[in-house]
């Protein structure tokens, strides 16, 4: 049993965690919210409880055992030290500490017994992340993976709340025949694509999303070796990522069938492949779920013996962050 | 100076390439429009006068000299035949006869002389093919390529008319609150994105349009040894498709300036390319475009020596279509 904080309880990802914890049931004394001043005061429903938003300050820590960051970095690197110096272990979403070599980054299916390794701080991936190291994983446990070859198709959720009211609010526009409001991306939403809104490394020309999915996914396999070419695009939909993979093994598999076997028995991931029906990952299915669902799961024209090509769909509110999170404060509780 | 019909008149490639023939100032002596019996009897404004549509018939091509089929795949194999024995060269924009050893497969950029080896048909390859292929080409040329690794976000545009109507019959069903109707793709698209609606082969877990994009390009490029691996997805944009594309040369290049020169050299592409402003192709950019628009140009961070990752967006109706066929019709002219 433990006292839980959640940092940016108003959010999305601060909304799910709480939906999850009540659904996983996990096993609370005490549950904190808090967030920034503006939103200090709200009361947000937890188990037919109302429970009140608090203003985040130094001492809001205090007899915390879990604390759930979901803010800004800003707000990780400033008030993480301060609740683990309170007691509390921080399991971070922010990009602040993922690459910090004493920080575990952990998706629990793959590396969860990093955490063990932690100072008080375990860092939650990248969505993107998250849900193509989950799609790899079990091709990696088996085989071994030289290289990645992935493109993502990101929905809007993953720039937070208000750009999806502003795809929405396009999509009306767009109905209705006024002008579009283009605040948030700056340009036209609905009925577009568009590179990802991080900025570019202008050296490398890679934008952050891709470097984090570059050093992350090395990271969290713990094997520097792992090639990752990666483009990521942000798409008109609302909610859940999908990803175009294409993964080379270091040795060669036996048969598509044995690796649709692994992903379907690996934690985490649902099979979607149906050839005859024409039935695969599409963010719609994935949105709400747990699991993230694989389909397109066949062999690399261009490489047969060592190539397999995939697509995936994932939430990225739920394992891509809360429920990736909460699945590590369980493990807190287990090790 | 020739005699140029139109079978297909009323579609919307087939429109394209009136508005394309009068826009190139193409040396027409006549011009007819041929399509199905429910489109007969109407007109079709070009240079300033009403062109009528004719019922597609047998005697439909005496003294026609080029004749562009832009309808399905069973009317080109019924009539193409018909048309060349009349004496007109065709160019065939399905897949009829695009493997066909004895029918050239152009993109004239790329490999315009082809034309000369026609036996009376021409084929125009899938626009995907086409936009994937013209950039490749500046780098095939200079250093070959080994493999490529691309993915895609097709609009709805590729499917025909009816498609683009459904989409955004949906968008306006989705913002009043009302059922979706999904009969043409049966799931919905606003807001979703899907696996490429075309059959899959059950064998190899490909779908048609990826076939396509790996035949065809071996064919166009005269080159049986590239590689491709493809992925082929549909995304909720009207008009204009994008591809991620990544390229394993078989040398290595000098550098990413040198790369992206050899990109804006080439006829038929336009760099996009600005990694400060993050400004890269989108659809909305390349819709109407004769070019393709190419961003993204960076070294593979998995294999920076002989790999490359870029980004393009091509309007699949114009340079993946009509375009492409009246640059063929061009050729013809000329050789």
């Amino acid at each position: 049993m433990s006292s839980v904080a959640i940092v940016g309880a108003t959010g999305a990802v601060g909304r799910e965690i709480m939906k999850i914890l009540e659904t996983r049931k996990f096993p609370l004394t005490n549950l904190k919210l808090l967030a920034s001043r503006n939103s200090a005061g709200k009361e947000i429903r937890f188990k037919n409880q109302n429970v009140p938003v608090e203003e985040i300050g130094e001492t809001s820590f205090k007899g915390v055992d879990i604390a759930l960051f979901s803010a800004s970095g800003d707000i990780s690197k400033k008030y993480a030290p301060i609740a683990v110096s309170s007691g509390a272990t921080v399991i971070d979403n922010s990009s602040a500490f993922r690459m910090n070599p004493d920080v575990p980054l952990v998706v629990p299916e793959i590396n969860g017994e990093d955490i063990k390794f932690n100072n008080g701080i375990i860092a939650n991936p990248n969505c993107s992340t998250i849900i193509m190291n989950l799609t790899i994983a079990p091709l990696y446990n088996k085989y071994g993976v030289e290289r990645v070859v992935v493109s993502t198709y990101q929905a809007a959720s993953g720039a937070g709340a208000a750009a999806m009211n502003e795809l929405e609010q396009q999509c009306r526009d767009w109905c209705l025949g006024v002008p579009i409001i283009q605040e948030i991306f700056k340009r036209q939403y609905v009925w577009n694509l568009f590179s990802h809104n991080s900025p570019i490394d202008i050296d490398s020309g890679y934008n952050e999303e891709e470097l984090k999915m570059v050093n992350e996914t090395k990271k969290i396999f713990g094997d520097p070796d792992i090639g990752v070419a990666v483009t990521c695009i942000r798409v008109p939909v609302l909610r859940a990522h999908c990803e175009s993979i294409n993964v080379t093994l270091r040795q060669s598999y036996e048969s598509i069938d044995e690796i649709r076997n692994l992903i379907s028995d690996f934690p985490g991931l649902t099979v979607k492949d149906d050839r005859e029906a024409n039935e695969h990952p599409e963010p719609l299915m994935a949105s709400g779920q747990d699991d993230c669902y694989v389909g397109r799961i066949r062999a690399d024209v261009s490489q047969p013996e060592k190539g397999i090509e995939m697509f995936v769909a994932g939430d990225q509110i739920r394992k891509g962050a809360a429920l990736n999170a909460v699945q590590i404060a369980e493990l807190i509780l287990v090790y």
